[in-house]
Formats: structure tokens, sequence, C-alpha cells
């Protein structure tokens, strides 16, 4: 226990004396009296923390208890069998090994790197739990994740000028005077609302502040850029990351992340839409009506005995093995791990970048950007055919355990055709817009805030992108005909030559 | 029993002949022995009533069989201590108290006030069972509903009337000749499966008709706006509402009503995308992939023990209980009760209304709207700041029940911010549209009904709205960016710069 | 057993060798000691083939222990009473009658017929399970279904010239120079994807190919237009249909077919959402809230006991019983033998057409098209009223079970007002385009490839549908509203008619 002052020690000694009596009634509700026997202990520090939280945020207290951690402990996970294993360090210190994984033990790690720690009720507190921290248990799933694009969100699209250009265009206030439209910077708040919302925000101390809660007056750090919870947020300990984006709040449930509502909560329509093209699928529909008969919680997940029908997880990054225990895949917390290609068109599908920092890119335009206006790759950037066939040998074996292999390769065929054909359509509208410039109809300066070249945005954007998604997982005829699909590729192909003409005619331009 | 004649006191003989066969058949399949033991008595009138509709509407019978009312008893139901009551009454009359709460309870109450009241089979029946009958034993519940912008959901959409010309422009059938348009007014029944499919229709009796059934020729009475569970029904006993909206046929499901989908009935987008963004929320995620564990029955509803995270109900209305018992906030159909601002832009967001009859608000410019056309709030008929920190402190408490009062601060600060911006692109939009009318591009006569007019309803009613659904809830990146969020609120923007521009070219209007 | 040579022989004793072994442990994760004692015998062959696909292809072996077939044999189907069957045949070969349906019995069907059967393993297997080798069971269903729209779904749409060219317009890929817009005919591979994803391809065999699996080099057949699972397939051996479209996989689910995500494949917004509407109408309440507490496999289905609300099987093909065992409504493959009028509007909507195929319909302009531009219906090719009224009384007994005769009444009478108004206002986009064709303003040489004919396609096609969908659910007022409802009907005319003439001021053409 890390005590600070003498005030503090008091403090504590007359709330472990609340927690004495407190605790027997932890969870009673859910928990049966076997397992109560079985549980685990708590340290000392934590059982404080629970003596308060149980009265002041009940719930999440009550979350946790229906969480793994509260069940086992480090010590406990780490005698699993190998395939069976939830946790990757080899071994832990003693102070956790033998303790449930309570509130101090995750909000207490390394202090001395956590700008956001401070002095809570006698205890060095992080307000921030960060991936580094998770990483004294979960070390092979954190440095897997480091690699990702997704621990990288942040920089992908604040640090690149051509996105930070989109961004701003997008989220920007404007003023109007007679038809002038003028645009200011976006605040950060909206920022993490929309775009960094998912990507992450940069959380920074910016000091201390005293707040009033049920407890009374407090002194807490002051954050900017908090709350959020996006994949590639930027922590006060200098790590990035947020691994409660798919194991929400504090029953860290794998269950969760292998449902798909946790990668819906980023991954949807207009520009993204895997998560509305799996509902529609045939995938989708078997989990839709049969889920409740499946077990989202083993570890390893057995494919046809634990499921019928794969989850975003299942293809992604689960460990999968099959009803004989022989490894199908496995588990990547990089989620391009099994991804050979980049079907989300920047602005034309490619091959997967080689590193998680899209911001080092330059394609031969000089632009941060995986290829060129004119469609080239910038492939030093990008993985190349052995990388890609090695990835995309996980991805089918994972398809082999239900079907057979004509349909996978007949399946990926149309896929090529798919990101082809769209990647044409992209072209298609490229060439409108370069037309537009070139003429003066629009101002290519910024490339991003005019009708015409909103129009050429979604083009790649959503409607590309729509396709190339139910595509990939031959699903949702919508989003590949009527709903930013097809329908509207060609659609907004017309609608773009019209404008171009009719602003011509209003300013005067004449077109051959 | 009301007889009214002596041809129908036979015939009520013989169907409860039939009846004393085909009751103990009752909801065979559902109820285990000792439940049926325990089933409290059916009124003579009820059990006739059920002789019958089992034969002839057997789903609806079968539903009630599965609702607490064929359960239990009022008087019953009176004796639980007071968190667990589910009845406000404090007592009801004899005639009720020990019966279950039957067809013939509920549909026979005040028949004196009920227009729709007619003889059927011997019974004095009124076909619409009106949130009034329901205060029999819910009245406290019927009270707090009374005052809710729901109740006077009718008379806010269609005595308003600028929402009456903008409901009547959308809903009214069109001719055109040449290129021009005329419009019709709208006919009840389309009304009644769009605007007031939600907001409710007015039930009218228009006398009395013969129709064909499965038991022959009927006399029934004529109804105009039925069907309709629209929360704003105007009843033809002189209430309003519609009980059922929420607490669908005949479970009276307190399950169902704390479910999102109940909401989602008529809270979605493009206007009011609450549900939509719930969905794609953290608490969306984590309720789609958990409510199997949850309890949707309970009364108190135990936080963190009942649920893990909120539906719709538990921030607006349930009551809502720590694990220790502590209640965190009271139950209340008054569905404003927690709410201090109303997100839903009239056209700018602005503070709750002081009475659920919005009709009586008057505006700067003199028109029954909250706001005036350049943002000022009609604030002499919204809540003070007093009453909006009292409404917040209540909603501030459930959220406080899961997060610390740091993040919750944050959240709100973040929401605020939210809600001036996008106030701000309101102006913007209508700072375009004023200039259009001035400059007689488009006609201000009826402001709903030609192009530019329609985008800029568009900017406040789905855009703005939708992106402060999204901040409200901490959820749904894709509302607040991509899909009817910022993007839409900057790419509507530049349509109506450039539809201005051309319109003016085309009408040889110069513009400055 | 139908071997081949003398090679083949023999690899067919090594594996059933194998199978002997191995067998014991099939789905030893689902299946208890009593249902194993239970299990049917599996036929010499299909032993030889799960000896094998469990490991190659575990998952759809686990999948089929999950469905009935595993665990049942047609002998046993076929001496249950009469309303619990789910096998229509009389009798079936005695090679068939004592085995469980495994996966030679269905693999190895009218192996004459299948261009697409091939000699694996030393069996001659046909890729395809078709509709024609489910009827050796499933004869009534099968028959059925062969008079419905689904089955002539591929016809329908890509025979039909008139659709043919709308279907080409939207998925040709498109080139651009300058602002010359030039469309290519589609691929296969894309419309396999968009249109006939749901519709079904033409499965047509190219000959046979190696192909390099897990088992090393292997002969198969080479597919054109596969894998695809629509409701119309053409198949190898000259049948229709695909079973599988709604029993998916190889659990032959009627649990997952019952579920109306299986219908939500297909029938979604834009242009038939069905799905979308059900999930937002009191019923789809009503089911997301309650379905985990309903029967889904039961035969017959039990309107009240085994379900309290509709899903689409329900309403337009399930066998429905009351809970005394009266039959409300008869099982039918025929998904349009309850339905009297066609909502899906070409381009008004219609009743229902006589054929399942739809090609050989001629309206009054000469054009395969069950309604002429003007309205009026090409009554020859279309239900009469006798037909129509025979319908609608199922439909009508099924709503019936829950609903009073006059509530269904009011319903109907409502929706007959929509179709009335929708169709108006689908003429009145028909003026405004006929106006526009008259005057030279676009081309209709192709009818569907410019500006102002898409946004007449999106008046018929996207929102009068979508209207009808919702009326004929009384649900979604979304979509009767503001999502692709009346909103978007009345838009829509006014961006036509100024699209219209800003063309025409761009091309110097005088409008009156």
């Amino acid at each position: 226990m890390t005590l600070v002052s003498k005030r503090v020690k008091k403090t504590v000694v007359i709330l472990l004396f609340v927690a004495a009596g407190i605790f027997v009634l932890t969870g009673s509700g859910s928990i049966t009296a076997q397992e109560q026997a079985e549980q685990p202990k708590l340290s000392p520090q934590t059982q404080t923390c629970i003596a308060c939280h149980k009265l002041y945020t009940p719930g999440i207290v009550e979350d946790w208890l229906t969480s793994r951690h509260s069940k086992t402990t480090p010590a406990q996970a780490m005698k699993k069998p190998e395939l069976e294993r939830r946790i990757s360090a080899q071994s832990v210190s003693e102070e956790l090994a033998d303790f449930a994984v309570g509130c101090y033990e995750c909000h207490s790690r390394n202090p001395e790197k956590h700008k956001d720690n401070f002095v809570h009720m006698g205890f060095k507190i992080n307000v921030i739990v960060s991936p580094n921290d998770c990483s004294t248990c979960h070390t092979e799933e954190v440095k897997q994740y480091s690699d990702s694009k997704k621990a990288h969100a942040w920089d992908n699209i604040i640090v690149n000028p051509v996105y930070h250009t989109l961004v701003t265009s997008i989220t920007g206030v404007k003023k109007v005077e007679g038809t002038k439209i003028t645009s200011s910077d976006p605040t950060e708040q909206t920022l993490n609302e929309s775009c960094i919302a998912c990507h992450g925000t940069e959380v920074r101390v910016k000091g201390t502040k005293s707040i009033k809660t049920a407890m009374g007056e407090m002194q807490v750090p002051d954050l900017s850029g908090w709350p959020n919870q996006g994949v590639g947020r930027k922590n006060p300990d200098g790590s990035v990351g947020s691994c409660t984006a798919c194991h929400p709040r504090h029953s860290f449930s794998i269950e969760i992340a292998r449902k798909p509502y946790t990668c819906g909560q980023c991954h949807l329509e207009p520009d993204v839409p895997a998560y509305n093209v799996y509902k529609e699928s045939k995938h989708g529909n078997i989990f839709t009506s049969k889920w409740h008969t499946w077990n989202f919680n083993n570890v390893p997940w057995v494919i046809g005995q634990d499921f019928t029908a794969p989850t975003c997880a299942t293809c992604h990054n689960s460990l999968i093995v099959s009803p004989t225990g022989k490894v199908i895949a496995q588990r990547s917390h990089n989620f391009g791990a099994r991804l050979w290609v980049r079907l989300f068109g920047l602005i034309y599908s490619h091959p997967q970048p080689k590193s998680g920092n899209t911001t080092i890119i330059k394609n031969k335009d000089g632009l941060p950007l995986p290829t060129a206006f004119t469609g080239e790759p910038a492939s030093e950037f990008l993985i190349d055919k052995d990388e890609q066939a090695k990835r995309k040998a996980i991805m089918v074996g994972v398809c082999n355990s239900c079907h057979n292999t004509d349909w996978i390769n007949n399946h990926f065929a149309k896929m090529d055709n798919t990101i082809k054909e769209t990647n044409e359509m992209t072209a298609a509208a490229t060439n409108l817009m370069t037309y537009a410039w070139s003429k003066g109809i629009e101002d290519k300066t910024n490339p991003f805030d005019e009708t015409i070249e909103k129009m050429w945005i979604k083009q790649w954007l959503f409607y590309s992108n729509s396709i190339r998604y139910a595509s990939a997982m031959t699903g949702a005829p919508d989003y590949a005909a009527f709903k930013n699909g097809w329908w509207s590729l060609s659609e907004n192909l017309q609608n773009m030559k019209d404008h171009i003409e009719l602003k011509a005619k209003m300013k005067g331009i004449i077109l051959k």
C-alpha cells in the first residue's frame, strides 16, 4: 500500500474498517456459495477501493464482479495449458500474483510514467489504465497491438496533412455572409465526438483542478481529450491505444469483444460499413439467429462447437481451433495480421501498409497517401506479394473450416474483380474532378471543401468502399446495389457531370 | 355484470357455460401446476370474455396470460413494500380488488365517459382502454404522463400552425403540370401512418356501423383515426395518450418498455436518431452483448445487478436503486423529468419547455416556436436555470452510479459545446436561406416547400439533431461524422450556396 | 455406394477404416448420452464423407450435427401426425428411408441430371444440392416454390429487357472523357454481388479444372456463377432456386428461416425495406424484446403459445394453428400465396401477377411491365378480384388471431389509401419525366442513365415502395415520413423540377 501522509493513513484505516463490514455483501446477487468459497483474495488496497466505490459508483464495482479479473489470480491464470491461457506474461511480480485483478492492481501500475497519477484517498492512482499497464499480464497482446494501424490511428488521421485537411473541412464551424462560406478550425471537443471518437484523442494533463463530488471537494488531474476510448488514444503515460474500446468497462469481457456489436461501434456506414454488411450477410444471419446457443467465452474458440458461423473476431483475430484441437488460426491483436489487401480506398484500394504508422508513406506525387491520384500504389511502403500470400493463407485457413477450396477461390476472385472495378469507378470520378479543377470550375487549393469535391469524396470514401465490404463478406447486396453501392457510384458520376456543366455555364466557362 | 336486455342475458349464460368447460385449459402451455394453484380468480365477466376470445382471437388471450395482470390482483399488488410496488393507487374499488386484471376490468371502466362504448355480447365495452382507465390503479404514472410533451404530442404538431404547415407540405399529394407542382391537403389516413403514427391520432366516434365477423354481423362504433397507438392520441373519453405505445398489447410488459426497441419505434433517424445512436454507443454495445444475463422485470431496478449498462428507460424514467437499496432516481412517466436541455432543435436547441403543451409558446417573432429565427430562446416559456440544474442533477445521479464526477463533467461540457456549434451551423444555413428569400430566389410564403428550403430544413432537423444525440450518448461517431453528422452539415451548406447561385443565374437575379 | 474404379474402391476402404475410429467422437460436444443412443444410423457413404470432412471442413460437419437431418430418418419423419410432419413425400426409396439424412444422401441425388456431378474420392458427387434433390422428401414445398416469383427471380430480372437495361445502367463500369460518360456491360461477378446475389445466378459448368487443396490436387467441375444462394438460382440440373437461401448451410434450420434476419438478407432498404420496417414496427418491437421466450422449432407453430407476435414467416408462409389445434393458415412455400396486391411498384403498385414468371407480361404500351406508364394495370396477366379476395382472406385470418375485425378492416383500408396516394406521387414524377423527355432535356433512349431519370427512379423504386411497406406493417413511421418516405417523395419532386429548369436554361431550351 502506498501511503503518502499521516492524514491519509487515518482515512485508509477507517475505510478498511468500513470494508470489513461491507465486503461480505459483494456480488451477493450473482455468485453462488461455492463460487464465493473459490473466490480469490482481494488485495487490501482493492478492498479499500471497493469499500467506498461500492457506495459511490456501485455499477462499476458490480460490473467488475462479473469479470474474470475478479474471479481468478494471475498465478492461477498462468497455470492453464498453453492454448487455454488468457494471459501471455510468463511471470508477474509477487505483489500481483496471488490476488484477484482488482481496482488497485490496474490503477496503480507504473505511476512514474503516468502524468495522470494523483493522490486519491491516500493512494497514488492513475486515472487511465493504459495498454502499457495491461501488458503487465497481457504482454503479447499489447505487443501485437502496438504494430497495428489501430495503435497509430490518432497520428494517421491528425498528423497526416492530407487527412487533417479533410477532417478540418468537415468539422470546422462555418460562417456565412451573402453566399460566402468561411470555416474556422474544429474544436478538440467536436473532434472527440466525430473523427477521433474512434481514432482516439490525445489525452493531455493540463494540471490539477478541484471538483465537487458526493465525497466532497477533491483534487484531480485536469485532463483534456478525456473521456475517450478510441483505439489510437495517446495516453498520459506515453503509450497508445485503449483496451476498453473492445473490452468495455470493468467486465473486460472476451464475450463482448467477440460479438460484432463491439466492432460495430466504429466500423459503420457510410465509409466503413463492415458491421452493417456483416449483419445482412449469411454469416450475420446465422449469428443473429443462433448466437444464444453458442459459447463466446471459451479459450481456445472451437469452430463448429462454440459457434457455427463467424463473427468479426473469428476471421480477424481470435485463436481458433478445430473440434479435434488443431489450431486453425493463432490469436493476434494486430488486426491486420490476416489482411493482405486494404479495402478502404485512399483513394484506391491497395495492399496493406507495412507499418501501422501510415504517416511515413509517400506516393509518387509526394503525398503521404498509399496510392497516387492516378492509381499507382506507393509500393515501397506496402506489403509485397509474399507477405500478401502469407496473410491470405491464414484467412483462407479460417474459411476452409467450413467452405471447400473452390468456393473460397471463387469468392476471392470475385472480390479481386470488385476491387478492380470499384477502383475504375473511383478513377472515372477522379477524371471528372481533375477536369473540373483544370477548367477552374472548382479550386484545388483545398480539395475537400466545394460541392463537386464532396461528390468526388463520396465516390471513393462511401460508395467504392461499401461495395468492397459487401464483396468481402458475400453479403448485404443492398450495400453493393442500391444503398451506397453501384446505384450510388453511377448516379454520383451523373450528378458530378451535370453539376460541372451547370457551374461552367453559370461561370461562363466554355467546355470543349 | 352490466346486462342490457333479456336477449343478452341468455347469451351470457350460454357463454359462461362454455367458459366453465374451457377455462381449465387456459394457458396450459405456459403455467406450472403450482402457478395454476396460485392463480388469482378471474371475474365472471372476464371468464365470459375469454371463453369466446380464446376461440376468436386466441393470440391476444395468450398474450394476456403472459402478463402480470393475469397473475395478480390489485389487492395483492398494493401489499408490496413501497419500492417494489408496481401500482400507485392507494385503494381500488371492491369489485376490482380481488380479481385478476382481466379483459372486463379494463374494457369496462368509466363507460359514461367513453363515446366508443358499445354493447358487445351483453356487456358495455369500451373499444379503447385509455390512460384515464389505467389510472384506476396506475394513478401516479398517468398523472406524471399528463404533464409530458408526449401527452400533448398531437396538439403540438397539428394545432401549432408552423408545424402544421411543415406536416402538410410533406404529406400532401402533389400534382404536376409542365414543371408546376401543386399540393392538396394530406388525408387523415396518410397522417396516421407518418407524423401522427407516433404523435397519436384524434380518435373520433362517427356513429355505429355493422361489420361482418367470424361470429356473424356485429354493431360496433365507427371510429376514425383508429387503429393508432401514438403517445399523444386523443381518446374518445377525452383523455390523451396510449399506454400500449410502450407497454404493448396485452402483456403490458415492463420488460418490453425497458428495452430500447420500444423507444426505437419512434425515436429514429434522421430527425430523432436516439435509438440509432444508442445501439452504436458503448452503452448499446454492452446492452446488445449482455442483455441475456440481465433482469428486465425487477422493481425496483438494481443498477449493476439487474443490468450493467443503461437502456433508455434507465436514464430517462425508471426507478433505479443501488445494490444496497439506495434510491438513485425516482420513477417518472413524465419523460422530460430528467431533461434540462431540448436537443431537438426548433430550429435551435433550447431549454426544455415549461409545459408539455408547446402550442402556447410565443417567440420574439410572434411565432409559436421555442427559439426565434435568429436564435433567442422564448425564455418565458422555457424552464429557468434552477429547474435546469435540478433536472440535470437527477440525470447526473444516474451517470454517477458508474462514472466518476470528472468524467461526467467533461461529458456534459462536451455536449454543451456541441449544442453551441450545431446551433451556429443552423444559423449559417438560416443566413443563406434568409439571403435567398430576400433576393427572391425562393418564396417565403410557405417556408417549407421549395428545394433550398428543404435543404435548410435538413440542416436543423436532420443534421444538427443527429450530432446532438450522438454527443449526448457519447456514441455513434458515424452520426456525428459521416452519416447525417458534420459531413452533412458542411456538405449541405455548400449545396445550398451552389443552388442559390445557380437559381439566381437561371432567374437572372444578380447577387452582390 | 457408387464406385467408379478399383483405385477408388481402395481409397474408400481406407476411409471407412478411419471413420470407424473417428465417428464415435462426432458431436460429442452437444449431444447427451441418451440422444446418442437414439441417433439414427448413418449410411456407410455418409460415414466416409464425415471421416474426412471432420478433419478438412469440421465446421460444416458440426453444423450438420445440429440439424434435424442428423437426428432422424425419413421413415421416422413420415410417421408423424399430419400437422406435425416436416416432410411431405408419401414415400421415399428404401436406400434412404432408414438412414439419417447425411452428406451422401443429398449430394448424390439424380446424378444423371447434374452437369456438376464429379467423381470425388470414389463417389459421384453433385457440388450443388438443388430444390429438385430436396423434393425427394420435401415434395410439396418444392412444388409450391416452383410457382413463386422467387423461383423465377433470375429470369424476371435478367431476361426482361426493361429490367435488364436498368441493371446494366447501374452495374456497368463507366469511363469518363471530359464530361462524357460511357458505360460497358457489367461483369457476371459484379452482378453476382449486387442484383443476382439475391435473385440468383445462372450456374454453368464450363468443364473440369484442377485445384490445389489440403488433400492435394483435385479435379473438380469448373463452375461460373458460383458460389451463390439466390432464390432464383438456375442450377446445373435444370432446376431453379436455392433452399439454403432461407435454410442456411447444413443446419437446414426452421428456426433460422422463421426469424426475420433471414428475410433481412435481401428485403432491405431502399427498394424493398420490409425487414427494416418490420424491426421498427410494433410486431418487430415485441419480437426483439421477447423472442428468447418463444419456440421457433415447433411444427405446427402455435400462435400465442410458441410466439406472441408474428415474424415474416408467420404472416407469409408458415403453418399456423391456434392453441386448440385449429389450423389458422396452411403452410406454403409459394411466398405470394397470401398476397393479393404487389406493393413493389413497377412502376405502380398492382395486383399480384398470375404467374411467378413475369417476363410473359405485356402492358398496353407493349412492354413486359405489370402497369403502363400512365398507370393502367396489365390486367390479363394479373390475378382477378376473386383470387385477390381469396388470398386476402388467408392473411386476414392470421391477423384475426390477435386483432378484431374492425381493426383489420381499418388497417387495410388505410393501406389501400396509401397505395392510391403513392401511385399518384409516382404519376406526378412520371409527368415531370415525360415533360423533360418531350423537351429534349434528357434522352429517353435509355430511360435509366441520366440524372433526372435517376431521380424519377428513386420516386417509384425507393420512396413509394418504402411508404407502402411501412403502411402494410403499420410500423416504422420513419420510413413513411422522413427516411425515404413522404419527405423524400415531396423533396424529390421539387429537386426534379429545379433540375429540369436548370438544365433547360443551360441547354437554351425554352419551357412554356
